[in-house]
């Protein structure tokens, strides 16, 4: 089947979709999430022969470990899938409602955005997960995974068909395009009148490569290049907490701290214990103030402790890893200059027990979440208590910080009348 | 200045507004105004230059008229900018807020959407108007007119810029890009970082090159073909009036009809009717059954009636004239069907008593405004209610039908807590 065939047939079985109520929608998701584990055999053996052809063509591990599924992932997939069938419907709300002075009756309505296209790289649980927000949200789904784990994303899109079938859904929402071939994502992304949405799920390249060459509208995700601003009147221990955890719990997340700024009033307080609760746990790239701090203290630093200098680039990297840069800054005005020149938009914080230093940050940093005096790390679906999420969007259009399924709506305006004309 | 600084000087100027209260920003909007009719000779002798150059160029009446300035257009430019500056603030509002099961404080807040271009043709009051709107919402606002009318919109932006010194306002938030260069516009639509948000007012070419060419997001508005689905129990007295209405009250509009609907039960009852009220008023191009309708009535049609055979292209064109099509269905989901396939996603209305089939028809017909009984004329951001209106989006994505202030904000995450980690 051509591509725009795929297209042509998802937005026909959208508009059948857009009409099923929670009950019909629930119903197929549960079905679908109990094939998923009536085919688990098959899902893993296709699985098996992705991750053999992978080993085999010299994937490094860590990708390896990202492509693989086992039990515990399969019963992952199918959680998620009956977690978000328990999500309320996104669909058919009346957000808000008015006459005017005509008489008429406006209601504004949420509706399902539409046929969407997810283009992600090799963790094949994507395919499960995305498929159920958009069934829930009433959207047609074009999957586009990894040519890495095309036999995994068949073998799910399968089962996921086939228990949609079962029980009464629109197995024609959801479809996977496989050719394999890159040439394909240019064709998904350029589709417009078809695509409703695109969403890039995986690396800066992979991301910045949809972003950039789209036609169709486009929700960027995922790089967090995110500060942690310590005040003066932050509190020491309760800083250091904060920090170690939004650098340490998951290194690899988009919501992971970066750089910490410290103002330079507190340098000699706080640089020395967070020196020493980070030492064998995490780099640290200094400024030469910063640095001096740990060097200069009465403690010696502890013997684990990594202190390299700071480059200008560690400004702007997001590393991922257990590497912290820190910078000193003289005011609030250059911690908050400094981030919204090398943010990322995605979340910031202050640790303060300033109220106007809190207030002027909250106001003055442009992103998607600002934080006084929690970890960054709790930017989430989940923790936000969305129940699921599709990303986090780093951009200002259409939706902004962690997406949950009313990222997948849009509105309508149904209005009622009698018999009005325009004077 | 080259459009790189232009941008930057924006993006500055934006992240000052944003900190600019409700008042302060009225009282520089109301100083603008002040400031327009002022200068108002400045204005009319920029535009009579303007529009000589036109007319030695052999721009036609109907453009010349576009682009002039007198005497009322000036003072309805004022009273715009009042208008805008009496609608309320529409960053800064809680949209909703909740407390997590660790203890944060999540606020989702209504922000501007930061630094916004339009690219319009020769009306120079939309200068005036996309500024205000703008400046209202947070936005910094970069204009891109046509080069016919550049005299008029420099001594416009001249005059707004001069007002808001005057008041203290942010004069650095409305530029005027001024080359005339076409090339200038894909520079303005590429410019991700700077421009958060572009938006094409003016004629199909003009939308669909900045729609088709653009890195950062569009906002699509104004194509409208819009149709009127007249069933079996619409009344006939009553929908020949709506029909009248929403095509002869302002052909020219984007929400006129542009082709009717008819059930074949009711084609005699409604056809002699419908030709008589629209003689001399309005061509119609019918499909046979409607024509014959019109032709087999036992009166005979008015001699000011003009009947054509309407073409397949018919259905497509938005006709911005006075031009009706006339097409015969069989069934509801014949209508439907071909409003999914033929309309603009714009304004589509059923005349109907039948409720079954009104529901239906508001469910499945995918457009930003679905009537029941009325005129499509009344999607507009006037009649909605907004106060002031941006434009109609015919898109999905962020903003749907009439925008007003709200289309130009965006949200951000306020989450405040007391030390908390993510465990």
């Amino acid at each position: 089947m051509s591509l725009t065939a795929v297209f042509e047939s998802l937005k026909k079985a959208q508009s059948l979709l857009a009409l099923q109520n929670r009950a019909q929608k629930d119903a197929a998701l549960l079905a679908a999430a109990d094939a998923i584990g009536a085919q688990r055999e098959a899902i893993l053996a296709a699985n098996k022969s992705d991750v053999e052809k992978a080993r085999a063509a010299g994937m490094k591990e860590a990708l390896i470990d990202r492509l693989l599924l086992h039990d515990r992932r399969v019963d992952s997939m199918i959680d998620g899938i009956k977690t978000v069938a328990a999500l309320d419907d996104p669909a058919g709300k009346i957000k808000s409602g008015w006459k005017t002075p005509a008489g008429l009756l406006i209601e504004q309505l949420a509706v399902p955005l539409g046929v969407v296209a997810i283009i992600y790289e090799s963790r094949p649980n994507v395919t499960a997960d995305a498929f159920a927000l958009a069934y829930k949200a009433g959207c047609a789904i074009l999957l586009r995974g990894s040519s890495a784990a095309l036999e995994s994303n068949r073998a799910i899109t399968a089962a996921v068909r086939a228990g949609l079938a079962s029980a009464g859904g629109v197995s024609g929402a959801v479809s996977l395009a496989g050719s394999g071939n890159r040439l394909e994502i240019d064709e998904i992304i350029s589709a417009r009148g078809y695509i409703d949405a695109a969403l890039p799920r995986g690396g800066r390249e992979l991301i910045s490569r949809v972003v950039e060459n789209a036609r169709v509208p486009v929700i960027q995700t995922g790089e967090g290049n995110c500060h942690i601003d310590v005040d003066e009147s932050a509190g020491v221990d309760r800083a250091v907490k904060i920090i170690a955890n939004a650098k340490l719990q998951k290194p690899g997340a988009c919501n992971a701290v970066e750089t910490v700024l410290v103002h330079r009033k507190i340098l000699s307080a706080f640089m020395p214990p967070l020196a020493a609760d980070l030492a064998g746990r995490c780099e640290l790239r200094c400024d030469a103030a910063s640095k001096a701090a740990i060097s200069g203290a009465e403690e010696t630093p502890p013997s684990a402790l990594v202190v390299k200098d700071a480059a200008e680039e560690d400004w702007s990297e997001e590393f991922l890893d257990f590497i912290l840069a820190v910078k000193t800054v003289d005011s609030a005005d250059e911690a908050i200059g400094h981030i919204n020149r090398y943010g990322t938009r995605h979340s910031e914080a202050i640790l303060t027990n300033d109220l106007a230093a809190a207030e002027d940050f909250c106001n003055r940093v442009d992103a998607a979440c600002v934080y006084i005096n929690a970890s960054t790390r709790f930017t989430d679906g989940g923790e936000f208590g969305f129940g699921a999420e599709l990303g986090i969007s780093t951009q200002k259009f259409h939706a902004r910080g962690p997406m949950g399924l009313e990222a997948l709506t849009t509105i309508k305006y149904r209005i009622r009348g009698q018999g009005q004309i325009r004077e």
